[in-house]
Formats: structure tokens, sequence, C-alpha cells
């Protein structure tokens, strides 16, 4: 017999599937933290944007090791199998909110799903900074990109921008050489801070032009992006080059207000503030990966090292829940 | 014209090769570091024992996000292949010193070559301790495993035993009876000195044994480990028990005396103790892997966080330098 108040009940608010942990975010991070976390048998569940994270738009990556020179689309591949064959679910959606109950938490979704677990993995990485000029809004997609290996291939034989000077932009402007006909390597220094295999390499490249001590006012077009134009950070003199497409590799923003909205700490440059557990100042908070930050972590942002936050990170869960599990 | 007492001079002391950073050990941690080094621009060589360290000699492994279920010895080839790629020399022979110079360091080997560097890398690993009875050489990889957390998950449903009374032991135990069907404790005493909330999950868990005041006196089988034969303290009385794995935690030698030789702080384990960017109290000496310890390090040795902190201090090396030509 049905019992129609209950059925009322479950329309208004469906059961909440419930995990040991969440992990949210699917790049190296937080899929070898599920990878580990599952090897521990703790009940496990990814919930994420996307699968691979910044790691599946790296063109190649050679600083993997075991895996040498590996298209980054490849590498994502092949950690999320990894992550599969021990069966952890992973859910596309997007985590809005998590709130802390009298034990545990409860992760809710765009999408309105809501879940609850005992621990909660945050590696939702760092979004990519923007110039902030005209016209970079409006050329979105039709010649602004900031995922060089997502939309490269469709600048063949044409006439591309860079814009930064660290790793992010060097490699992306020899990944761009390799498809266009002239990349132009836009940076508001005289000097890149990249490693030197990078710097030598655009040194040594004919199809790159430097535009050194430059910075970007204004993109310009009709349809789609045509024009860049540069002012000089001393003369400030302006100056026009005609382009089909700019990648901007400028650095990152970290997801601060998120973190704010959970009563996660951050540091000054808004990352959240880990333990070297990557435990945060919320016990069954744990933060991995390019969002992680504060005096206890070196940063050094690789597929590598954010992996092996995760894996720390699940072993810390591990001793984390056992405690839980005694103290009830 | 040959001048007769250079020729002397040299034949007593060749002139040193000379190195930007010498890496001691090509387990992960070292042959990672090398990598990184080398994409740096770095000039750097490695002086190992051998290559691979204790990743080399397990059987199987599968907590290398993207290389599922591979033996040790094939990821070992591959990160060398990697480093290889770089150009990266590697010498077969046992660093016996490092010595501080007014700039830099001399490393001195068994061979009695000689180097010199700016920059140590200390990547030397730790041993485990082994029960050093009949059968344990034997039946390495077929049974016998010094890491639960490595080999764990090829035991699903079968009976294993842990040897140990400490936390590394019942920690084992209690993830190992998560997979196994059961799982026997296997303590030469009749208490643990481990943390009470291990000791008390273990004293609850049903599918845990206890064999306290027992010491193994031989491991028996043919192809693999089949029997595990304690003897009891007191009253010398043996016991067979029949098992599928046997997991040896009883502790790990890191190289304490090699490290004080040098002037290296240790912590009370006996391992180097590391800053965060893995660093030690010696500027320009670092240490990398299983060998680094103290408060600032989390400790779960794997091949993953070997070859981040490998990363890290090539990261913190090339500022290192950088900082060091500045000042010069």
């Amino acid at each position: 017999m049905v019992n129609p108040v209950n059925t009322f009940r479950l329309a208004l608010a469906p059961p909440e599937e419930s995990y040991d942990v969440i992990v949210v975010g699917a790049g190296p991070a937080g899929l070898t933290c599920a990878l580990y976390l599952a090897r521990f048998g703790i009940k496990t569940l990814i919930i994420s944007r996307d699968v691979g994270g910044q790691m599946a738009i790296a063109p190649e990556v050679d600083d993997y090791p075991g895996l040498p020179s590996i298209p980054g689309a490849e590498l994502a591949k092949r950690f999320r199998e990894h992550v599969e064959r021990y069966g952890v679910p992973i859910v596309i959606d997007e985590v809005t909110s998590v709130e802390k109950l009298e034990r545990g938490f409860r992760v809710v979704t765009r999408s309105g799903a809501q879940y609850r677990c005992r621990a909660v993995v945050l590696a939702i990485g760092s979004r990519r900074r923007k110039l902030g000029v005209p016209g970079e809004e409006r050329f979105l997609g039709r010649g602004v990109s900031y995922c060089a290996v997502c939309d490269g291939p469709l600048y063949r034989g044409k006439v591309v921008a860079v814009v930064g000077g660290g790793n992010a932009a060097l490699s992306s402007a020899l990944y761009l050489a390799k498809i266009a006909r002239k990349v132009y390597l836009i940076h508001r220094r005289r000097e890149f801070r990249a490693m030197k295999i990078y710097i030598d390499a655009v040194m040594s490249n004919p199809k790159i032009e430097l535009k050194l001590n430059k910075t970007v006012k204004e993109l310009l077009g009709d349809e789609r992006l045509k024009e860049v134009v540069l002012e000089d950070v001393e003369t400030h003199s302006l100056e026009r080059i005609e382009v089909d497409g700019i990648f901007i590799e400028i650095g990152s923003e970290p997801p601060t207000e998120f973190f704010r909205s959970i009563g996660i700490d951050v540091d000054e440059d808004g990352y959240a503030v880990v333990n070297k557990d990557m435990s945060t100042n919320i016990p069954g908070i744990y933060v991995v990966g390019d969002a992680a930050g504060g005096p206890n972590k070196y940063r050094f942002p690789q597929i590598l090292t954010a992996a092996a936050e995760g894996a720390i990170a699940a072993d810390s869960i591990r001793r984390y829940l056992l405690e839980a599990s005694r103290g009830s």
C-alpha cells in the first residue's frame, strides 16, 4: 500500500545519495585522490564539470615521469581509466555549495542533486586570468582563446598572438608555431619567467616574433577579431598588429569566493590554506592541487605535484575517517 | 712536450668533473629530480648504486596514476628512459662523502671518483627492516611484501598476515581487513606500540586475529608463500598458519649516520629534516623521497609522492642557483 504522505515527502526531498567521500573536480589531483581512496576501500564519488582539468588542454606533457611526450588529453584519459578500474562513479555537474551538518556534509549541485558524505575533497583548480580589455569578451570564441590546444588547430596557416611570459605562454607559442604561419608573443616585461628550454626554443624559432615591454590595450574587429592594439610600457606609443587569433596565457585566479562561502581560510593570494596533510581549517574538508596554498605548501603547479597532493589527502582522510568512526 | 711532474700530479688527483647539481640515488625521487633539473637546463649528474630503487623490486605497481598494473621494473625503466631523453648521465657508484667547500660541494664515491657541484640532492631512500628468516627472500613478490598499501589490492578475498606492532603494522592490518578475507596480526610482544585509535579498531575488527607474543620463524611454500611458522616467545611452541601473503611492517632504517656525517639535521626517527621546499639545514643540500622527514613533511612513502618531492626540489634548486649566481 502506498502511503501518500511519504510519497509526497519523497517528491519534495528525494533521499540523498550517501558516500564516505565526495571529490569535487577531476583534474590530476581529484582523480588521483579518488584512485587512492578507492584503493583504501573508501566509498567515493567524483563530481566535476569536466574530466582532466587543465591537464586535458595541455598540447603536450613531457614532465610526467614515465609517460614522455604525451598529449594532455591522452594523459587525462589514462588517469580517468585508471580511476574507473576501481569503479568510482564520475558525475558531470557543478558543485554550488558544501554545507556542514552535525555529522558530515551536504554537497549540492547546480542540477539540484544533493549528496551526503563524511569528508569532502575540493580539487577545483584555478580559473584562467583574463586581460580585462575592450573586445576580450566580444571576440571570445571568435578569435579570443584561453586554450591553445583546443583552438590552435583552427588557426592552421594563420597569424596568431600569445599573451604572457611564463611557461604556459611560451609553451603555447611553441605549440602554435607548429600550426600557424606566424606567432606574436606579447609580454609586458623584457624578461620571461619561464624554463630555459622554453626560452631557448622560443628565441630560436623563426616563426615567433617577440613583442616585449608591450601590453594589450584593445582588441578590434567586426564579426571576428582582426587587430590587437599594443601599448609600449615605457613610451606609451601604440602599435597595431593584424591577427586571426589571440591566446591569453597570463595566469590563474583561485576560487576564493567559493572557499570563503564554505568558511575555508584563504591565503593572501586567495588560495585555500592547507596543512601538510592537505586538511583545511574545517575538519573533514581537504583542498588539493592548483587551488591549494598557504604557508605550508610549496607552490609548483604541475600534474605530478597535484597528483601527489591527491594521494596525500586520501591517506590523511583514511586516518580521519577512522578517528571519526571511533569517536562516535 | 710532456711535463712529467704534471703528469704525475694528474695521475694522483685527476681533474674533478664539475656539475651544477649531483643527484645521489635513482629511485623515483632522484630520477624525477634529475628530469626536472635537465628540463630547466641545469647540468646534472646522477650517481646511484642501482637504478629504480625500491620501485624496481615491486612486483606490480597499481598506484602510479596513468600506468595501471605495471611491474615495478618496467616503471623504473620508463622513468630512466624519460631522464635519458634529456641526456642526464647516470654513474653506477656509491657516494661515500659529501664535503662542503668554500663554494659548492665535493662528492666522493667508493670507486675513488670525485665530483664538484653547486648543489646536492640526496634521494637515497630508506631500507625496509627485514625479518631475516628463511623464505623471506625467496618469496619476495610471491607472497612477501613490505607495503600493504601498494600490494594489498592483490589479496582480495584471501588470507594474509601482518607482522609488527606499531602504527604502520596496525594501519596495514586495518587496511587489509577491508580487502582480505582474514588478517593475522603477528607481534612479538603482548602490547602494541601504536595509536589508541588503531589499537581499538584492530581489537574490534572481527576479520583480524591476533597472534601475540609470537615471532615468525620461517616462511614455507612452493612457487608462492603458503604457510608461516610462528614460535611462541615464552613457551617456544611452534604453530603453522596458512596464508596467501605476509606483510612485514617492522619499520625502516633511514641513512641516519650518513646524514650525520655530512651535518644534516635528522628527526627523532633518523630521517633528514627537510623544509617544504626539500632543502635541509645546509644551504645547497636537499633530501627527497623516503629518507626525508621532519615536522614539515607528511610521510606517505609512495612512488608518486617521492617523484613529486623530486620535482619540488628541482624547482627549489633552480631558484637557489639563480640566487647563488646573482650573489656572486
